[in-house]
């Protein structure tokens, strides 16, 4: 195998649990709704005001609790009540405020990695959720640089390679992420290591498979990847 | 003077107006809660509410446009209705979409230091709007590093001098804001030109005044930098 010298990590159900976090809100989310709609018009009318809002709000809990709001006041035809939309906007104070739990595998496969490899965390989202988050996963110091992108396309990509002085033949992303974490590293001609998550964000779904032999690899758990370097 | 070689720039306020949008919609939601309270008051309870959210939402017009929500909830008693909150919502994405107007002198200054100097953007905020303004103000070019922060601290500013290997003898960071762009650089060794925007949000206010004689400035306009390099 290549060899990759530097390492960069997917945080959000990379690293960490997160979509978990959503899937419980949107439960309690239908719930709220369900003498109005069934869930499935919750959800696809939900999902389509964060398709629309995500260019002027970004990735993140601020932007969807505004979705959730406004999502909520058009499924009623504005006759939610108040104390609902306030249960809306605690929904998201709690999703900011919720502990980070890690994934399996995570604690014991960095320490091992960070003895050999420069280490980076690479996610999008808001800036200071993200940034709470690393702090309470107590990984921090096992990373060189962490960068939270509005966006993770291949252009942010060949930015932060550029900025960190990493050529593209000596990068290895490793995400849950097709569509955000291993397509555009690939096309920048990098490495990718898949790490699906059991569920993934309609948003980040694609159908593209990778096509790069000797640089794309999927694993079931972290604790595989020491193996594959 | 001091060999300054790299400079900082604030952005919101000190670049660009920011904060003139921010009293537009003060006003109108004052106007939308007259029925309810008088403008002292809801003046003091949002503000109250954005200080009390700033920990978990951070800086930025999202945050702002939850608090607003939650502010006219709590001074309404819950009798606001669905349309007046979905108001809120256009607001902020008004907010996020509204253009960027550069102050007097800016071009012409950044111009004529880009010239002998590394300019530096130092912000704090939502990551895309911020993204956002920079794209629309044209003057990203200008800048060899722009750097998006949850918050601007000492220790922030320290991390970035470090990153990017600046001696805080050579750094002056310029801006409207004696707390968050002043008071830290200083702190650290380096210099600060204080350019006052005609307003600053209750939250940037700050009583201390910098003594660092030959290391501080106040100018009333921009294009007065160059003559003080």
């Amino acid at each position: 195998m290549k060899p990759w010298r530097v390492i960069g990590f997917d945080a959000d159900d990379t690293l960490w649990h997160n979509e978990t976090i959503f899937e419980n809100v949107h439960e309690r989310y239908r719930a709220l709704l369900s003498s109005y709609h069934g869930a499935a018009i919750v959800d696809r009318t939900l999902f389509a005001t964060e398709i629309r809002n995500l260019e002027l709000y970004g990735y993140g809990v601020k932007g969807f609790t505004l979705s959730a709001i406004e999502t909520a006041i058009e499924l009623t035809q504005g006759k939610i009540g108040a104390d609902e939309i306030r249960t809306l906007i605690e929904l998201g104070r709690e999703m900011l405020d919720h502990p980070v739990v890690l994934l399996d595998g995570v604690v014991d496969t960095l320490e091992l990695l960070a003895r050999s490899h420069r280490l980076l965390v690479i996610t999008k989202g808001d800036l200071r959720d993200q940034e709470r988050k690393l702090a309470k996963s107590g990984l921090g110091a096992l990373f060189q640089h962490v960068e939270i992108l509005s966006e993770k396309d291949q252009a942010s990509y060949a930015s932060i390679l550029r900025r960190h002085d990493i050529k593209p033949a000596e990068f290895l992303m490793v995400g849950n992420s097709l569509k955000s974490d291993i397509l555009p590293v690939l096309a920048l001609g990098g490495g990718g290591v898949h790490v699906p998550y059991h569920l993934t964000w309609g948003h980040e779904r694609t159908t593209e498979q990778p096509n790069a032999p000797g640089r794309f690899f999927e694993i079931g758990n972290l604790r595989e990847l020491p193996g594959l370097l």
